[in-house]
């Protein structure tokens, strides 16, 4: 036997690479049983409670909070980088056409990697930490005007041109609508975006530290990241939960819907999480978010919640199924008006920070991530067959 | 200590995940101490001698060499799948600008992103193994076409249309320069493409595997890969190699050149690869292609070989360094007309359909790879300061 591409000795791990650890990091933790994570020394959930998107993507990508001064100026310089260069724009039309029929992740992809190659991205491993961070900065601070652009191309409405007088969420919901939004749902969106920036070493940070590991410039990094979280198994879900409520539809039919679906065996979207063993926090921040907001949504949602978890502990007692992050964070978007089509790419333009923050940390490492694969085919070599 | 996103026990392993078997292939198989690689069960240098590019494509794709009609057949149906969809044709002008800054790999990325999306293709777990394979091979049969048509246009020229008449190699340096290659050229060329299909698992086909592990459409993972072999420490070499023999210049030059640089303990660029400790078996083939075309390149290039090699064996007797793959490969594309910028494009083009029999394979699987960190920052949490 045989470890293909490699010469170090084999090592056998668990599927999925399960627990392996590939590297060290001062980014934060997920402690899955504890139902508590954290970016660098801070609660996450503290912090999405108590400062602005800018000011957490500050701490990821230099390392610290940042003062009042610094805040000012960090979110002020930021903003001035929301503007697309005319070519990433002309050709917007185009990638919002194409995209159309495989989701507005791929519209993402195609842009985002047209928007690194305009500003002449160079590998990481030719640049200094400084000119990383700043391609990191200009990457990201475009995320969101490409996002809404090519969902209002999408709808046959103009783009709407960003605004460096508003927060990065703020202005995300005005691109989006063209007016500026209540400051509550602003509020409450920024702080979605901040419990999402990162979490956890999941497959869309794993694959931007493996490209990152080739010395392959940010845009690069970034375009694989986006492509990995377009998987259904990763980040394709906070709308579907939200199809779950509606499958279900009224408060008389919720009991035997869960029953039917717990008895089959099947998922249910919404519920459930690889690493968190007991409530998800971000799940109680957003519920209280929602629950702030109020209405009969939120009512709806909470009884499901209830009701799932009863219904559980009857027909399979001892299994712990709690709400994930998408079920609320499906519910708070509904609120604050966001189409379902853009969960997904919300969650993006929250992770970007996520993924810059470890491209960022992996490029400060100089060893690629190349591991192996087992050679399980027929004895090789056959001779070739003379063609008949 | 806690690891970071996983319930999983941490299993610690040598750094770069070097050696640490992330799942069994039946693709091939790279034997590092014999010199030798394979495709499935033949050698890949064999199939390079006596079969053309899209018989191998075949053999990686479905699983087995094509007999004489099935050959004809294949060839004739990829051969369709050149052309470019118009909504793609209209962007390459603005993604030939963009890429001028960040190479010819980046506009790669942003094309076949497009081109996955103008095709709508849809997520790998949502589609079976019939339509994967469909995907993989209309991505693969317009890489060249967008190579060149990128190529072209960043020299000022109109790109070329495909011929559906000319193998998969031919088309390439057809669309390339607009004229009909010579048939040895066309020939060496194949060979090249032939023998880098495939190579272990290289960083690049690593990516694919970990956005496939996600359930994300064939573009997704393809466009990560392009990105990963955009790394320096990747795709980044074959022309490096064609400069070093410019900075030797002239043969009195070669030995004070070489010796200046072991003395230095520099990397010669073309020399030395992670798992071969014989000779490179792609390098000993593309030397032989070389030297059925001769001339003094070739003899220049054998002649460096031949004193690194002898200096190497008198400064650091016991350290067995050869040629790798980028060596002779420089040499013969080289010799073939292909200009030193579209030389790892080149590469990509063949490894394309790699790549492709990578994700076919990992999209049969259904665990999603999702390795961990260990956080190594400050205890948390530490109370999130006050904005003073």
């Amino acid at each position: 036997m045989s470890i293909n591409g490699t010469t170090a000795a084999p090592v056998d791990v668990p599927r999925g690479l399960a627990g392996v650890v590939v590297t060290d990091t001062r980014l934060g933790d997920v402690r899955g049983r504890e139902g508590f994570y954290h970016y660098r020394q801070y609660s996450a959930v503290e912090l999405a409670q108590t400062r602005g998107f800018e000011d957490v993507w500050h701490l990821m990508i230099h390392g610290e909070l940042p003062d009042a001064a610094r805040s000012a100026a960090f979110a002020a310089r930021t903003a001035t980088l929301r503007r697309l260069p005319d070519d990433v724009r002309a050709a917007l039309p185009v990638i919002a056409r194409a995209g159309a029929l495989s989701g507005p992740l791929a519209g993402l992809r195609s842009a985002l990697s047209l928007f690194g190659a305009s500003q002449g991205f160079r590998p990481v491993y030719d640049i200094d930490d400084e000119r990383r961070r700043e391609d990191t900065l200009a990457a990201t601070a475009v995320v969101p005007t490409l996002l809404t652009a090519l969902h209002r191309l999408g709808e046959g409405l103009e783009p709407v041109e960003p605004r460096d007088d508003l927060s990065y969420a703020a202005n995300y919901l005005y691109m989006l609508r063209g007016s500026e939004p209540d400051p509550a749902h602003a509020r409450a969106v920024e702080q979605y975006l901040i419990s999402t920036i990162d979490h956890g070493f999941n497959a869309s940070t794993f694959t931007a530290r493996v490209i990152t590991s080739t010395g392959a410039d940010v845009a690069a990094c970034l375009v694989g990241a986006v492509g990995a979280l377009s998987g259904p198994l990763h980040g394709g879900a906070p709308s579907r939960a939200l199809d779950t409520l509606d499958a279900i539809g009224t408060r008389d039919r919720i009991d035997g819907w869960i029953r039917e679906r717990v008895l089959a065996g099947d998922r249910i979207m919404g519920f459930g999480h690889p690493v968190y063993r007991t409530e998800d926090p971000r799940s109680r921040m957003l519920r209280g978010i929602a629950q702030r907001f109020g209405g009969p949504m939120v009512e709806f949602a909470v009884e499901v919640e209830r009701r799932v978890e009863a219904i559980l502990a009857e027909l399979k007692p001892g299994r712990e199924l709690h709400t994930n992050v998408e079920f609320y964070a499906g519910v708070v978007m509904e609120l604050c008006g966001l189409p379902r089509a853009m969960f997904t790419p919300t969650f993006a333009a929250a992770r970007v920070v996520g993924w810059s923050a470890n491209i960022l940390e992996q490029a400060r490492d100089s060893k690629i991530i190349r591991p192996a694969a087992r050679y399980v085919g027929p004895t090789a070599p056959v001779p070739v067959p003379v063609m008949p």
